[in-house]
Order: C-alpha cells, then structure tokens, then sequence
C-alpha cells in the first residue's frame, strides 16, 4: 500500500502507528475522545500529521452533534467546546492548535442559526482543505530537495515520511521523490531510539514504496559515515528559530556533528510553519525531558536496573552553522542564515 | 553484591550476564560443554572475563578426566583436545586462546605419568594465577585512571567493568576506583545499542556498588555533551594498534568525535594485553559485521519491517587524534603517539 497516516471514507480513519510494522490496523474515530486518545498515544505523530488529523476533528465533533440532534445553539457550544479539548491533546504540537482554529474560524462566517448538518458539511470541506494544503507543502518540499540531493547513500534519522504528515512526507519525502525520478542510491535509517521511529516507520514506509533501506542503530551512524558511503543526511524539524536553529528528534545534534566532521551535508526539511520567528536563536527552546521508562524498557521490555535514573530528552538543537540547507515548500535556505531565512520565508 | 563475572567454589561458576540486570544465576561448569555454551552465547563476555574462564575450562577438563577415572596418557589427550574446543569458542577474542595456551603449557614440566588429580591440582593453580594477575591489572588500571580523572561528570560507553574481567573492570574500574576514593561526580551510561550492555550490566554494576548512574540513549550523547555536564569521556578497547588506533564496541567513534567537537577529554583504559603491535593503524583491523536480528528485533521483539536490511559493526575504530590518553596498567599514554606507546608498553 501507499504509507498514509489517516484517511476520510465517511469517517475519519487514522492507521494506527503504534502497531507498525508488525500489524497495520486503522482506527475508525467516530468521536473525538477516541482521537483525543489516538493523539495522546502516538497512535498518530508527527506535527503535520497530527494538524490534519485535528481539522478532521471537528468535523468529527460536528458529527456527534448530528448523532444527538442538537439544536444549532448547542451544537456551536459543542464543537467550540470539543475543539478546546482536542487543541490541548499535545500541547506541544503547534500545528494541532493552528488546525483546529482555523476550522473553528469557520464559525464567524456563518449564521448562528446553522444546523449540525451543514456544519458537519462545512468543517469537512475547510479540513480537506488544510489535508490538500499539506499534500501540496511536501510535494514542493520533495520537489525542491530533490533537486539538490547529491550524489551517494543518504542517511535519515527518525520519521519524516507520509506517516509524519498529510502528504508524502518532508526529509524522507525528498528521498521517495528522488527514487520516484528514477535516481537509484542506498537509504540508510536510524533506528532512533527511544522510540524506534527509524526502524519501525521509515523503513516501513520505505519497504511499502519498493525501496530498499538498511536500518542501524544510532551509534553506527559515525562508522557508516566513515566509510564513505553516505553522501548526505537529511532530517526533518519540529521547531526552527529565526537564525536557522533547528530543534528535532534527539540525536539529530549528533548527527550533524558527525556529518561535518566527514564532510557530508546536513539537510533539513521542513515547511515554512515550522520556523518560530519570535525565538532569535536555538538557546530559547526549552528542552523537553520524557518519560524515564522509554530508554529503560525499550519496546516495553525491562533493560536497565529498577535503581538506575535515566536522561531522556525528547529532542536537540542543531546550530544553524552545521545545517548545509533548510528545505521548504518556498525554497532552499542556503547558506543558513536570518537574512536567507528571512527571504526564502517571504517568498 | 560486589559484582563479579565468575568465581571457583569447588567449581567454576559464571554470572549469566544474558539474564541480568532482571534475573541473578549462576552458572555452575562442571563440565567443558557448559562453558563452552556459555562462552558462546554471551553468558560470559568481555575480552579479559572469557580469558580468565578459559583458564579455569582447562581445570575443569582435568576434572572430567578424574570423573571418568581416565589413566595419564588418557587424560593428557582429553585436556588437550578439550583445550581446543575452549580456544575455538569465540575465534575474535585473543585472550580465550592465549589465556588456554598458558595454563595448558604447564603439561610440558610435568612428567608423562601425571595422573588426572595432579593435572587438575595444577591447572587450577595455573587458573588461579592468571585470574589474579587480571585482578592486579584492573587495580593498576583503576588507580593509574583515577590519578588523571578530570572533575565533572564521567560518560562511559559499552560495559568494562567486573563482569568484563576477572577483576574491577578497565574503564568502569577508573570510576569506581575515583569514587572508592571518596571523589563524587555523576556518572552516565549510553544504553549502547544493539546488545543494551550499559543499560543493562554497566547500570546493574554501578547500582549494586551504590554508585547513582544515569542511561541515556546513544543518540543522546551529542546534548549531554552539550549541557557541559561531562568532564570526561572513558570507553575500554577491543584492539589497540602500534599508533593507538582503538578499536572498541560500535559507537565509540561517534563519542569520540562529539568529544572532541565539546573539548571534553576522552579516555580509553585497556590492559596492555589489548596492543597489537602487528599493525601500524587502525586501517589494518576488519569490521566484523554481526547478525541482523540484533539490530531488527531488540531484546528479542520486532521492530522493524521483515524486508528492511541492517547494518550491525560490531565495532569501530577511533584514531588516536581524538584520544586523550591511552590508560593502562603501566602507566599513562599520553600523547596518544607509537613513541609513548612504545616507550609505556616497555616499562
């Protein structure tokens, strides 16, 4: 099949990622608490991913207005209500909340008097909008890296593809639109603990679309870099400031000091949302610490002591001055500085 | 407990490191079969623990001569051919064979009319020595580590402590014999991926001494670093070339390589036992690939997709440029060049 996080067939289906690779399942979200909880459990990651499948959430919560014949009045309460509950599922997911409003902001543009059913009809068609929006950012985004992906293996970290996203993906979706030119090359993923996003998604993902890819754990990215083979790394985003810092999965930092260190370039891609103006440089990103229990029972499995403490940061802040080139729907920012940043974004 | 990977109580019993930090067994050798086993299913790992467990094999061997009442010439060919069997168990490990070699020497100054008793007598006499000259090495190791110690945290790499040896460890061993000192750092354990040995045994070590350690994820070593929580690296070594090239448990490079790019000194501790002077750079050591399923399915669940390819180096190798020094039981090296190698190794 096509990777593909979620799906409208009369109903919101989301694929549930906790599952992969071992067993594909799609969970039907016929209200919003079971996409709440879908959210809250990595059912469905990524942020992109996560802002479609919130604009389908109102839509979602228009329908359970339908279901218990709500009068136009309280349906408005309703979905106003259900759209709170839904924005604050991750709250560190800017792109759920940005989503969710802007199909909420349906709302002032309509009479007060309108029914569930058109609402349901309306918020369906703005959220389709937002899920075509994203389809077309990782097209260009693809489109774009591609045309500057150099030669050799390319190494990925984490998950950045279709599951990630609406569309076809951001760093892998530069890496599935090359192949889909024709250009043939090795793909390497991390594993990328803790939570195996690498080994378990990406390489799913990639084995799906028919191309071939080597999975290594984390710590093999610094040999396999040694012997030559890679010709470049590209990696996805979570937050980017005005200078071109770039926070992501944890070992993303890692990894491009390993890269400069061999000469290989370091790519991100990322659409234009992603880049946080208000925050100069990297040094303002908090670092978020998670649960001890992800590196001290990989997979669910007991590794460590019950008395050891662990160190778990969700994720890095990569200097701008180790990224060879941002990749966004508007353009490649290269070299990475505020003023190219600044004018790839005005685009 | 003090942690310890074998002892001789009337026989020789080994740690089953496969179940630890969950389960505590011991694994009791009454004959060469089990040994062998547990040699090569990991129950026994670490370079100098294997050689000290090879010495005793060849006392156990006596052992079954005396079982099976052989008569002299009987017995010297079975503790012969089972030597052999011991040498073969893991063919990588130098000290196995070497560690056999030496206690099976003895036979050429007894006379060819030794019965099985005496053989045994011997042989354990010869296990028991090379047991504590290891013993020694790590204390020498330990006390010579300790003595350049910088201040600040100390991340260490793969497992190199008791149940590496027969004694306190090599690199785990400079820890411990800091803190035994009354010195107080934090100490870090990457999990090392693909076999967990610092989640897993480095953890359980430093817990049952009431050292406090903290695991993180390999990929997480680039912002611990970052943090400036870390004084100093300090990793064991597989093979150290005539230059000081270093090879060691995958991963070591890339901590070696965010060392330098941090200015945090990064230490490699290592009986000089370790040195192969047959080759002049680290270019001369192959890179043993190991099965794919340690890196696919972790602790024994899937992960990743059945199609997707790994790749698993056991190991790699760190050019002496990025080694701070090179700690042994004679002495310091440092600079890491084959002048002060040459000069430490012959003192």
């Amino acid at each position: 099949m096509v990777p593909a996080s979620l799906r409208w067939q009369g109903q919101l289906e989301l694929l549930d990622q906790t599952l992969l690779p071992t067993r594909l399942e799609w969970i039907p979200c016929r209200d919003v608490d079971t996409l709440v909880e879908a959210i809250q459990s990595l059912r469905v990651r990524g942020a992109p991913a996560i802002g479609v499948a919130g604009a389908y959430g109102i839509a979602v919560a228009a329908g359970e207005a339908v279901r218990d014949r709500l009068a136009p009045d309280q349906a408005r309460a309703h979905v106003l209500a259900r759209g709170e509950l839904l924005a604050c599922a991750r709250p560190t997911a800017v792109n759920l909340r940005w989503a969710v409003e802007r199909v909420l902001n349906v709302l002032a543009g309509l009479p007060d008097d309108t029914d569930a059913a058109t609402l349901a009809a309306v918020f369906l068609a703005e959220a389709r909008g937002i899920h075509e929006e994203d389809i077309r950012l990782c097209t260009a985004i693809g489109r774009h890296g591609a045309a500057i992906l150099p030669e050799g293996g390319v190494l990925t970290h984490c998950n950045t593809g279709a599951l990630a996203t609406g569309g076809d993906g951001t760093a892998l979706g530069v890496i599935t639109t090359a192949w889909g030119q024709g250009r043939r090359f090795d793909v390497f993923a991390d594993e990328t603990r803790p939570l195996f996003q690498g080994a378990r998604l990406t390489a799913w993902e990639l084995v799906e679309r028919g191309i071939p890819v080597t999975v290594l754990v984390d710590a093999a990215a610094g040999q396999l870099l040694r012997t030559g083979r890679i010709g470049s790394c590209i990696v996805g985003a979570d937050r980017i400031t005005a200078n071109g810092d770039t926070a992501n999965k944890i070992g993303t930092y890692s990894l491009a000091v390993l890269a400069q260190a061999h000469g290989v370039p370091f790519f991100v891609a990322a659409p234009s949302s992603t880049f946080d103006l208000s925050m100069a440089t990297g040094d303002d990103i908090p670092i978020e610490e998670r649960a001890a229990a992800e590196v001290l029972r990989p997979l669910g499995v007991q590794a460590a002591p019950d008395q050891a403490r662990a160190y778990n940061p969700a994720f890095d802040v990569t200097p701008a001055q180790l990224i060879t080139a941002i990749i966004t729907e508007r353009g490649v920012i290269q070299p990475v500085t505020p003023e190219q940043v600044q004018a790839v974004l005005a685009r």
